[in-house]
């Protein structure tokens, strides 16, 4: 029934897409939980700043010490790549002092797909 | 300087996409503010219902009275049929007794575009 629904809780460890493409059906209430969640992890400019500069930093990973040129100070760099990690946008893992964070392509990759308009129309 | 950043303030009439790709480069601060917007306005589960019930509707356009199941009163709807309008998701246009909505094809290839991932990485 709903096996096709399951996201990243946090972390971002065993992700599965969510949802088919928005032009496709009307979304049930559970895909609509699910999706909203991610879009409105994008929803503020200053995390998308952060999300962009992990997302196009060299290796494709970063730590709060590369990125802290958005203009606000390094604890509230913190809390929104924290906000990241919980809709699953992006993973982390510690090494040694800092927390290099990556974005999770599979993710991308679902909320791309449910953007994609069937090419007929 | 500041000439790919413009997207539909209302109506979404004479669209043009909106920034690069995430991971091209870091976003810069203006970039942001018009994407969060466009993210922001999808990070409603009822909205994002409602978008994806006039995306998949027939035609691709549908009334308020078309897509009222989604468990919320008509006024909100409304409400929020509005509020994607304003961030240039959707187009109306009304015809009688009834504004019709239309999914704006060039915003969501722009967002979609924004999730591109590098095929390299």
């Amino acid at each position: 029934m709903s096996n096709a629904k399951a996201l990243p809780e946090a972390g971002g460890q065993g992700v599965a897409p969510c949802c088919p493409p928005l032009a496709e059906r009307p979304m049930t209430a559970e895909e609509a939980e699910t999706a909203a969640r991610m879009f409105k992890a994008l929803g503020d400019p200053v995390r998308l700043r952060l999300f962009s500069a992990v997302a196009s930093h060299e290796g494709g990973e970063a730590c709060v010490c590369d990125i802290s040129d958005v203009g606000v100070s390094q604890p509230t760099v913190s809390h929104h790549l924290k906000k990241l990690k919980e809709a699953g946008l992006l993973t982390s893992e510690r090494r040694g002092t800092w927390v290099y964070y990556r974005v999770e392509p599979s993710v991308l990759a679902a909320m791309g797909r449910l953007l994609a308009l069937p090419s007929a129309v």
